[in-house]
């Protein structure tokens, strides 16, 4: 019987390995794939490794011109940027392995599924061998949404429809591409294929691109990639697709467009089924797994941590719910609180917000205001982004910070110091005293204050 | 009669100023040269815009080539890139001007000298003319200390010896550059001249660059500037200088060098004479007018914020000292705290570090102990950061965090949110809550708490 089996080696699953086994809990994780789950094998850490080659060949291919920098022939070696981000993957995915190793988790290269309750716990199947544990924590993820379409297998079974996961696998960028859903993934990848020179085309379901971000910072990011020669199609749906082609719908009439690839990312979805959640009685609601705020599920003794109870899909919160998880299980009160969750978009300018927009908050009832300023404020700022068109909200509920949102670079760097405000509670006044590095981008949090 | 008469437009003066007029003092700041002071106008600001067209150029010049970017024939305008850093300079001297007058701040463009006491407060006289105050702030800034040195008057004339002043308005970079002194200024130096093709020599009289920084942290940025070929002299000491040569002292060895331009980055001294300041009685102490923790010098109704009390010569410690000043003034309880005062070196990759460094705390009786992480933990780095060197080390006395110090970028950035764990005094299981978000660089101070 072991203390703790945790299914999946996502960021929740290898993070609560860590913890659990740093508790003297007796641990196993199962992951079938390599540890680090999507996030670090075919999300967050490959497109970054791309993005920043991307972002460097801008600079390159004219970018750097209003700094003074020219050269001529400016060339991006996709294939070898290619290289060097499996490299990185690779290097952290083995990192991992050596921490839990070290850490003395057993890790597990097999699925895993539940086999039913034993006496004090519960029975896991892998690779035709069974094993037992007091307690369960679920971390199986999720999986890209694909939009119900006649000719989507055969698309993606041909390869010229993408998810994520071929994408970012590509050796050469396509010369057309249309992505299908204009959230985070998408604007990545809009922003990353661009660069590559690439002609992007983003439809999109909603009136506005960037799901739940500002609606005036997605404006102005939308209008930068415009510039840069993206084309957004809004309130237009993805109707059909072919080998070579797709069909969409915008104001009641369908448009055939013709591509090389097509990347798939209308959103994720929590990953629940083939793991026998059904044989202990997991409850799953709207395709996920409900946790309370101790992570717990609806069976005593099985918790579940990260994408799969489909609140925030975000490495960052997986990794907090699993210290959460792990510090229940070991008896200690935690809560999982959801109101200073950073979400960043890698574009270039970064976007990056924390806690509620101010319509997020009206809509919640809070009496909200907000206090904006051009990023220009900062000196920095100004120093390192001619022509930047960046802004900086602060959301207000009376004296209470609820939200900081950004737009321009590095606000994927700098919002973790909006998080530890909102999420600690620091009064407007104790911020105030908080001093900044003069000068910093960060300073903007500053002025920011200083404003309200 | 004003409320309050400021002299001296820098970071602590207009900042001051600003505040003053919020809170209805009737109020003038004299300046003579452009408002701004020299962070402004010759320091911080112009040294990031100048380093940042430098840091483009570095990966056009061969940096990219790791990230897949190549390209022939790169080329840095450095006349271009310096009137792109004069247009920012000029843009955020007006921004302040803007500022100061739409808040109802009288600024005169004039030098200012105390006359003496007038009841209930103080006489300045500038261009002539007599203004009255209830009460003065000092905030006059700091100038470079310059060494006893034969011959240095006449090189000074020449152009051929430079203090930050002249090398940052040069419109185009020396051959070979002697830099005597290797603190913040002479290191930024170094690497943006070595990165617009000159050969840089640093003379350090200690036998450590970069000053009270992190020892390791300094050998490890030393190594990294020697590799793009600046040549460090350390234990070495000016003695002489011609009109195209110096001469140094190393191991009782008299040598000379020639060159093209010599920086003099010694230190910098609080600029205190000329001021009338003896006229009232305020006190210098060290060259520095000594203050308290209310910003408060020797003579009841005179205050002194920014270099001048000779502290920490920073601009953000002249921001948070004239609030306390303005706070104190108008009657508000507020204390200057040093504790958690952030310190960048924007050299590339960068340098940042907020409070004591394990040999400070421990020279200061602190039992104290570090916590050291490769940055390499962080996996946004290793995903832009190909054969990056930097480590993040976090300093604890007992349970308190006490310092936080960092080599990578954008640890400029970062620091920030050390410098709000450290002055707010969050605690290690309240800061552990904090998400931060992936990935990004700041997770490697996440992590080094998960460590801790």
């Amino acid at each position: 019987m072991h203390d703790l089996i945790i299914i999946g080696g996502g960021p929740a699953g290898y993070h609560a390995a860590e913890l659990a086994a740093k508790e003297g809990l007796k641990t196993i994780l199962f992951e079938e794939r390599n540890l680090g789950g999507v996030c670090l094998n075919e999300g967050c850490i490959p497109s970054k490794a791309l993005l920043y080659s991307a972002k460097l060949f801008d600079y390159a291919n004219g970018g750097g011109a209003r700094y003074g920098i020219t050269c001529e022939a400016p060339k991006l070696d996709y294939a070898m940027a290619v290289r060097r981000k499996d490299k990185v993957v690779k290097k952290l995915v083995m990192g991992i392995e050596a921490t839990l190793k070290g850490g003395g988790v057993t890790v597990i290269k097999a699925r895993a599924e539940i086999e039913g309750r034993v006496e004090g716990g519960f029975a896991v199947n892998a690779g035709g061998k069974s094993y037992q544990t007091a307690k369960l924590l679920l971390c199986t993820g999720s999986e890209p949404m694909l939009p119900p379409i006649d000719g989507l297998q055969d698309a993606l079974a041909s390869g010229f429809a993408m998810t994520n996961r071929e994408i970012l696998a590509l050796t050469e960028p396509p010369k057309r591409l249309v992505i299908v859903g204009g959230g985070v993934i998408g604007l990545e990848m809009a922003s990353l294929m661009t660069s590559a020179l690439c002609q992007v085309t983003v439809i999109e379901m909603l009136d506005k691109i960037a799901g739940p971000t500002d609606t005036e910072i997605s404006t102005l990011l939308q209008k930068e990639y415009e510039k840069r020669g993206v084309r957004f199609l809004l309130n237009a749906k993805l109707t059909g697709i072919g080998q070579d082609a797709v069909t969409y719908e915008q104001d009641g009439k369908a448009t055939n467009l013709l591509c090389d690839k097509v990347l798939l990312s209308i959103g994720r979805r929590a990953t629940t089924a083939g793991f026998g959640l059904e044989r202990i009685g997991v409850e799953i609601q709207n395709g996920a797994v409900p946790t309370d705020a101790q992570q717990k599920t609806n069976v005593p003794g099985v918790f579940a941590a990260g994408d799969i109870n489909g609140t925030y899909m975000l490495a960052h919160t997986a990794y907090r719910e699993a210290e959460v998880a792990i510090n229940v299980i070991c008896g200690r009160k935690d809560t999982m609180e959801y109101n200073a969750i950073p979400s960043v978009i890698y574009t270039n300018p970064e976007v990056a917000g924390v806690g509620e927009t101010l319509e997020s908050a009206r809509a919640k009832g809070f009496e909200a205001h907000e206090v904006k300023l051009p990023m220009m404020y900062s000196g920095r700022y100004m120093a390192e982004n001619e022509g930047g068109t960046g802004i900086c909200k602060l959301v207000w509920a009376g004296k209470r910070l609820i939200g900081v949102h950004m737009l321009g670079n590095p606000a994927s760097e700098i919002i973790a110091t909006a998080a530890a405000l909102i999420s600690r509670e620091i009064s407007l006044e104790q911020a105030k005293k908080i001093v900044f590095p003069h000068p910093s981008v960060a300073e903007i949090l500053r002025e920011g204050l200083f404003h309200s």
